[in-house]
């Protein structure tokens, strides 16, 4: 059941509650006339979206004009316009990804806040009672997320981080890095907060002087960097996207780290030798649950009997499908666990959780700053891609700050050791100690 | 396949192996007949035994006097003495459960440090190359543990719980705290260290004056009037054990703590009302896995969308069965999950973890301390009942030690909030502020 089928079932449902006459004929085709409420048959629809949706405090107005605002009075915190039947239809038979597609293609427009619309859907659709039919549960299994086999892998990292390095320099910083900032205090600036995240990370790791760290899944190099500059640590780091690895050795080559910091145009399962550490930041996110286990052997492998890891990464409180529209346009074969699926890495083969950490209103906040960044550098991107794709960043950018602030995305941090090791810090002081 | 089973089987396989000759007949039943190297029958299938083991470094020396050693040289950290046939073909069969009885019985004695025996072996068996046939899979799940049905919980609490105040006086120290303590440092003394975790506790759940909170299985009260008398909270807290509710109750009355602690003998099942926290330290491991949804619906409707909760319980790097001998004999129905086990408890009511420490040691460490007390009460202990329950609980405390430091056994303080409650902690920094 889609959300038109939906809307017209739980309409002549109530319909039929409310009075024994006949029901109202059924919208299966627009039809221009007015409803006894002066409401056109699209404006009744919209209602049922919103009841749907759980009646978030949004106004929906349409091509005509006509405004529709939830059945429960409350200010709304912004317009959606909508531009045209289709964009109309679309909304009612996938809201997910027809909401995005439409946004992006500028056919529905937001006047307010776009951060508080999504917050407000992602709210009420938590305490909707909305019924999740086996169709709709069918239909969210067929939208299959690409597979990370190694070329798969290649291909969905590909779509995202080799869109090229000077876009993502736009809006993420000075250091580069393209993950969760660990703010000190709420009022710290981004790039202060990203380098703090890289010391939270270090700390937690009790890097020492002359270990070795392989990195699985570097980005543009900065934790890489910041290690062997910082901690007097040998540093391998993974990662298969061309673009980040290229921009990651000509900044350690600019830098002086030649010798200390390796980067390895590879896939993580191809990583091989002993380490004193391993870690991965922001890549758990490309890997799959079903290969899971595999991370695990590969983090077992490098550590042996001794040493330590960990793992930052997006999760979420309880396992669910990745937004579709999200897993569509931008991040292909993404996948946020829940720390009960994460657990699949760690537990095939003992390795022991030491702490694990939800920073998860630091992602909020890291990612209103890159959106500032962003909105500042639009007409860059407009002419960098087009005007549709700054509207389709913009959104993900936005929609990823509501679902930090509404709780439907978490950031977890992973420490970790192989179960046998009792070289585990006493207690956590050490983190804290300044 | 049995122990027995095995080591026949194992030594037949290798014989085959290593000579064309027939194979050595199977011992079947007792032959005193000395082999070719030596070694009577006896001796032979306690090496088999020491192999099938990971070959630990311990001796076991028979009641004829002879002595086993483990094939590989190493010096062993203690003698176990087997006084006679039945104890030795009891440890064949089913060493787990039959070392823990014989030991009890003084039919095993051990002439060394017990912990460094239990440590040895808990090791060999993490490196050894033992098959788990499906035969013995299968003799594990007809362990069954004892079901946590609310009589049955009723039942094994009082079986460990109800043994009598007094005798857990003896070695619980002042605070009469019977979970894992947080030691500022290693050295410091029980007392304080439980002081200390009552505290950490606390501070993780940012307790404020004229707070609720409700917990679930509270001892003997210790935490419960700690909060109160500190934090100046409002307790409820659940016990289903006739004896701790008692003594808790006489020392709230004690402390004027009659309207702010409020002890109630019931089981967590039946807790209802809506506090600001919820907190169980110690009580997961009675609770079973199958129940865990159940404790999480508990929880959802204490807290609803705010408040925050603590749990703090034994767990395992990865599922595994509870040692049979203490399940038998020390704690039925007991089991310690591991996080993804533990996860199910939160997962399906939208409760966010916010931190999981994982603090081990030091509960090896208290362990230690209570295993000192306790020897220095052997003689009261058993006045109070009799020499093979002196062993008993000598036994379970030297294991659980050797569980702790070996990492078959953890110990996490799992902290979470309701997924959309933002009234969260920006960082940790405020639990270790001094």
């Amino acid at each position: 059941m889609n959300a038109v089928e939906d809307c017209v079932a739980s309409e002549s449902d109530s319909a039929s509650e409310r009075t024994s006459a006949p029901p109202p004929p059924v919208a299966g085709v627009v039809v221009k006339a007015r409803e006894p409420e002066g409401r056109s048959v699209e404006g009744r629809l919209l209602s049922r979206l919103l009841a749907f949706l759980g009646d978030p405090p949004l106004e929906f107005v349409l091509w005509t004009g006509e405004a529709v605002r939830p059945a429960v009075a409350a200010d709304p915190v912004a317009s959606l316009h909508i531009a045209d039947r289709a964009a109309l239809f679309g909304l009612l038979a996938d809201p997910q990804v027809r909401f995005g597609e439409s946004y992006s293609d500028g056919r529905i427009t937001v006047e307010g806040d776009l951060v508080g619309v999504l917050e407000a859907v992602y709210k009420s659709g938590a305490n909707s009672k909305r019924r999740f039919s086996v169709l709709r549960r069918g239909v969210e299994l067929m939208r299959r997320r690409r597979i990370n086999t190694l070329p798969g892998s290649r291909d969905n990292i590909h779509h995202h981080y080799d869109i090229g390095n000077k876009f993502y320099s736009l809006w993420l910083g000075k250091t580069m890095a393209y993950t969760c900032a660990y703010y000190p205090t709420p009022e710290a600036a981004l790039d202060e907060a990203q380098v703090a995240k890289m010391d939270h990370v270090c700390r937690k790791m009790r890097l020492r002087p002359g270990e070795s760290v392989v990195e699985a899944g570097c980005g543009w190099g900065s934790l890489a960097i910041h290690m062997a500059q910082n901690y007097g640590v040998k540093v391998r780091a993974f990662n298969i996207s061309h673009e980040q690895v290229a921009f990651a050795r000509e900044r350690a080559q600019r830098e002086g780290l030649g010798s200390s910091v390796e980067f390895v145009e590879d896939d993580y399962r191809n990583i091989i030798g002993k380490y004193d550490a391993f870690v991965s930041v922001g890549m758990l996110e490309h890997v799959g649950v079903e290969n899971y286990p595999g991370l695990g052997r590969v983090i077992q492998q490098c550590l042996g009997n001794v040493g330590r890891g960990l793992i930052h990464s997006i999760g979420r409180n309880r396992p669910a499908a990745m937004h579709p529209w999200i897993e569509k346009r931008i991040f292909p074969g993404a996948y946020p666990p829940s720390l009960s699926e994460m657990m699949q890495i760690f537990e095939p083969w003992n390795l022991s959780i030491l702490d694990v950490e939800n920073i998860r209103l630091h992602y909020a906040r890291t990612l209103r700053h890159w959106l500032e960044l962003y909105e500042g550098a639009t007409e860059r991107v407009a002419e960098m891609f087009d005007e549709k794709f700054v509207r389709m960043w913009r959104l993900y950018l936005a929609g990823s700050i509501a679902g930090f602030t509404t709780g439907t995305l978490q950031l977890f941090q992973v420490l970790f050791a192989p179960g046998v090791n009792n070289d585990v810090p006493w207690t956590r002081d050490y983190i804290y100690a300044r």
